[in-house]
């Protein structure tokens, strides 16, 4: 065990980046949150929200959970990078080397969802569950398998949101938002998949719309996907498009459909209110599950 | 390391059963083939071929890979049965009991395709790719992850041949021949599927039938999704269907279209001839998998 008592948590996302310092849920001593502007100015924010606690010895590690693509490969040239996001002035930039550099202290990165998985996994509604799921589905859809207790990775970073599912362009005549793919999943039903769609945001959207049911089928077909492909003993559904909560039954009411009972699990068969759940750390899975991507790198 | 110079694999077929006594590939000391019958006749054919060994105290351990669907949850009161198939007076042996019981060395178990997926990794095409994958299209669709050298396990066995894939009706008016989904993977593209279409088998159907296009694109789209799910280092890609070797150069041809250079990868942008690949060990990964099973039990 190590001396220091503290661990740095950042979720850097898209839109905003929140820094926490602490140990754990509960004992958490100083938080931030700020606009993700320039990286230069956003990364001095950071800097300077941690460099008190680095420089009395405070903590003893940091995680971080970008926003991406990110290369999380350590064996790579790119480590670390940003790599070829669409955001302004972020597509290149060595965030894991810049604040490494600037702070001194070790930072463990992954991917956002990576950091929101473990979150919810070390201390939320996925806990002790191995292997366990955590999905997105909001201004993008990405999700995380976590994997003898760290985030499962293989020959590039998980990209569940650009699965291929079924699109009837009869009921749905869409056709896709995705630069890459068109329809795929996160081109069917991400938020500025609605947006497209719609020309407003989802929230907006009557809960009473025909669209939810669409909506509830693409997420139903794509995790039907990831079961069969790896079965999670749990998966818990975020992002800013569940917040339209009546989505979770109708989604396990297509999954139930879906699946047909092949899949022989009393969760999967008639449990699956146990078994797809929000998350139990909210909105702050991410900065949450960063912290314990820094406990996991101290251990 | 054992005093015991040999070990048993078994691969456990729906049509026929392989047994063979060995090392590895190139130190096969016997073997035999036989259909499969009843469970009776065709387990005493097994006990029958390695009781010698056994009394003479010269196999330390057996590895079987058995078609399915199988139990292979260790925490499961039917663990090691054949559970739920159609194929007659199967469905419920406990073929993992009966054989430790009559044989009395300890068995490890696992599906038909894992074992596959272990030989290709331990010394097929596969090696020292964790983590890997193999697929096979044959009879059935079904796939397994190598990861930490052992096959990948979740909540439930992994069903890789049940997932959804875009389906396009104008393109292919076949419904899908899968009894629990319809079109699913399975149902569109496995052995049975292309009978069912054409009332003949796929090896009769001529090389240059449109029908593989289609083939091609629907084994494309499966194995897209399992990239971007959980991305291998390779891919072993085996099973009767794929005896048609032209189709290994379609399906990576459709591959780079759906993936469109989105996973940043040269394997993936450019080398897909070295990341889907035939099986080394061709029709010997499941026996020969099955003696690497027997290997790592004895670990």
């Amino acid at each position: 065990m190590s001396t220091y008592l503290l661990y740095g948590g950042i979720e850097g996302g898209g839109t905003k980046f929140i820094c926490a310092v602490g140990r754990r849920p509960d004992e958490i001593v100083d938080e931030i949150r700020f606009p993700t502007t320039t990286p230069q100015e956003t990364l001095e924010r950071v800097c300077s929200f941690f460099t008190p606690y680095v420089r009395e010895a405070r903590i003893k590690s940091i995680g971080l959970g970008s926003f991406g693509p990110v290369d999380v490969d350590p064996a790579s040239p790119t480590y670390g990078y940003i790599t070829t996001t669409p955001k302004p002035n972020w597509a290149n930039t060595n965030i894991l080397g810049i604040l490494q550099k600037e702070l001194g202290v070790p930072i463990a990165m992954d991917m956002d969802v990576a950091a929101s998985a473990m979150g919810e996994f070390i201390w939320g509604a996925n806990q002790s569950q191995d292997p366990s799921m955590y999905l997105t589905v909001g201004t993008g859809i990405g999700g995380s398998y976590i994997l003898n207790g760290k985030p499962l990775r293989g020959l590039v970073s998980l990209e569940m949101g650009h699965v291929r599912i079924p699109h009837d362009e009869k009921l749905d005549s869409f056709k896709g938002s995705c630069p890459y793919h068109g329809d795929c999943f996160e081109g069917l039903a991400s938020g500025p998949a609605i947006q497209a769609r719609f020309g407003k945001r989802g929230e907006s959207l009557a809960d009473g719309d025909p669209f939810w049911e669409l909506e509830a089928g693409y997420i139903a077909y794509a995790v039907a996907n990831y079961i069969l492909t790896l079965p999670p003993k749990k998966i818990v559904l975020g992002g800013g498009v569940m917040r339209k909560d009546f989505l979770y039954g109708r989604i396990r009411s297509r999954l139930y459909g879906i699946l047909n009972k092949y899949l022989n699990h009393p969760l999967l068969t008639s449990q699956l209110d146990k078994y797809i759940v929000p998350p139990a750390l909210g909105d702050r899975s991410g900065v949450l599950g960063a912290i314990a991507l820094a406990i996991e790198l101290d251990k």
